[in-house]
């Protein structure tokens, strides 16, 4: 007898190349020892925690053998934990936000899933830029959307607003943008926000329901050559963010995020309701008590960027003199260099044998390129030189 | 321009009854202070947590600072919390499970989202035997699925397994029960359950697809005057139990459950594989890092029962006494009796002005009833009489 549904039969049929990469690494690391194989393809953050998380956690600690220590909070979180976000996003992102305008997540997935639940009705469809963070797809698959995508611009993966306009119909709902970019790097500058921004406002008057952008921010701390990431808050009323402390606080495993609305909302109080009754029936009832101590205990805390900074520099010399071709990334963790040869996947399988791990582009929507990332140590970064040279070579 | 979906929309509309409530309470409790106000109707466990979890917790802090500490965890959970959850859930269940037939979730909700996420075909029918716990509805809707009831048996609120077998079809997909039973305090026998374990095996025969059955478990501790709360693990190959530590270790905040595959099931790897993939897609990712360290430290601790049994003794002499109908509560901590005069809401209206909190039968799909959470100090439940009984004699 068939266990599963269709739906769900058929993404575990699809998903087991990425389970066959994930057990060739194990393999790998059997076989030649785990120092020995330069792990490129996940995003697991590897720097310790900030000391004010550790710190925020003890002092809970301190308290936590008294009633309700661990008790329920309201479904949008605790309010004093929505209000010491307002406050530092406020600060942060040059906005002015109350604690009823934003809504604390078990991660930034639960806040996507929060968001999408909240506007979707059957068949609409979610924009989003190519290439993408393959679970997109299953998020608003889960809500009755659809997904599909409008190519970046070539070489800079910047958002091709022209591209954007054309791809738009009445079935559009959303726009999902995710700037510091997974997997290129990229850093959307304000000039291309304001231009996604009028071209939503315009098309939500002309449709007459609003075409929400919905901006995906885990990398906003995360930007190189002091150059800024601009906040879609103050320029469009139907932006939402989502976004989590999973690598700025290096918190991945504790799932704790946030969604905040724009305050040129007018009906910010309905949209909060929907959100707030979306994340309690999808499950998610309340983002952990814990996490919800220790984001407030860390809010503004980081870990080291500088480190990040070295990182992608010894990747890019490594990367360079190796001859490969690819955009120096201005903030996330991520390269997104091109294929040598062009088949991704047969790319892949040589680097592969070569002891270094990494995910091609068709995971992200986007043939022709694979990707690696570059939160491990700088020196693993450094002793893979050898291993991208050869695979280079065979596609020479 | 209509911010929501068509459906959130409609749910807004409907909750509003709740959020009256809700707001209720905050005002008497302004008026009247709030040791006058005496509030059943929350299931939020008062007792403090037991000392292992503050202990675990404790543990955990101090190699908080190491990398990767609070990292992301496999989508099934820690493999050593898993390890350790099926290791306690063997012995206290009677069964032989492995890590590999349990996934650590977040709270419960998640798990059971995730169950359904993975049988559900779009309109297929989950039946459960009304009164029920409302956010079945919600969830069984998240994945197309269409929830409805049998009626429990009158006055014992056993299951009436005729009734069930008369409402199945073809497109049943899954039977969910709760005992410990949220509202009723109902406790299902070993005889009740297999008679429901055959009926399911013939009918998955006769349909040709699994009929599951879904155990929602989250009292399975909470037991009164001795009785035996049985599992349905050893009984059915397609049964699934869902549960959490939110009662039992005073956790609910921090959202740690787990779900749990029958041995007697042949494919279980897949099953399971389907359950970390819609665990995955669903936004849980995985159960909070902090919650799966704590929930190792305390497996097997329990908060005092005894307290809640001195409870739900004052209780039964509070409600007696004032002349209310009701059945003994053999487990969970709701009582669940009849509304004088037959109106639920009208009766709730009345024992609000009371300054006594509960909620409606018709919220639970059972109207002429109301649930009373006894989850609150004794003295609170001994000085509530005084209101209990002058509502009673409003409908006499």
């Amino acid at each position: 007898m068939q266990l599963l549904s269709e739906t769900v039969q058929g993404y575990l049929a699809n998903s087991s190349m990425i389970r066959r990469m994930f057990e060739a690494g194990i393999e790998l690391r059997k076989k030649y020892g785990p120092e020995n194989v330069y792990d490129f393809s996940l995003g697991n953050p590897d720097l310790p925690a900030p000391a004010r998380v550790v710190d925020g956690l003890k002092a809970f600690a301190e308290k936590a053998d008294q009633p309700f220590a661990f008790g329920y909070t309201p479904n949008a979180g605790a309010p004093w934990a929505r209000e010491a976000l307002a406050k530092w996003l406020s600060e942060d992102q040059g906005v002015s936000l109350e604690a009823g305008d934003v809504l604390i997540s078990v991660g930034a997935a639960s806040a996507l899933n929060a968001v999408l639940k909240a506007i979707f009705n059957p068949g609409e469809e979610l924009l989003t830029f190519a290439p993408y963070f393959v679970e997109y797809g299953f998020y608003v698959s889960n809500h009755g959307g659809v997904l599909s995508t409008v190519p970046s611009r070539p070489e800079t993966f910047a958002p091709d607003v022209e591209a954007l306009e054309k791809a738009m119909s009445p079935k559009t709902r959303a726009v999902l943008i995710n700037s510091p970019h997974n997997p290129t790097g990229a850093v959307y500058t304000l000039e291309e926000l304001k231009e996604i921004c009028a071209l939503l406002e315009r098309k939500s008057e002309e449709y007459g329901h609003p075409v929400w952008l919905i901006s995906d921010e885990p990398y906003r701390f995360l930007a190189y050559d002091g150059i800024e990431v601009p906040s879609v808050l103050p320029l469009y009323r139907f932006a939402v963010c989502v976004s989590s402390f999973s690598k700025n606080l290096s918190l991945p495993g504790e799932r704790i995020g946030y969604a905040a609305l724009s305050p040129l909302l007018e009906n910010r109080a309905e949209f909060m309701a929907a959100l707030t009754l979306t994340n309690r029936i999808l499950g998610y009832v309340n983002a952990p008590i814990v996490g919800q101590h220790i984001m407030v205990a860390a809010l503004g805390a980081s870990v080291d960027v500088d480190i990040y900074t070295r990182r992608r520099n010894a990747m890019a010399e490594v990367l360079a003199e190796a001859g490969y071709e690819f955009n120096l990334p201005r903030g996330s963790f991520y390269f997104f260099p091109k294929a040598p040869g062009g088949d991704d996947k047969a790319f892949i399988a040589a680097l592969t044998q070569e002891c270094v791990l990494g995910v091609p582009g068709s995971g992200f929507g986007c043939p022709g390129y694979f990707r690696l990332a570059f939160c491990v140590d700088e020196d693993i970064i450094r002793r893979s030189a050898k291993g991208f040279a050869a695979a280079r070579r065979k596609f020479a």
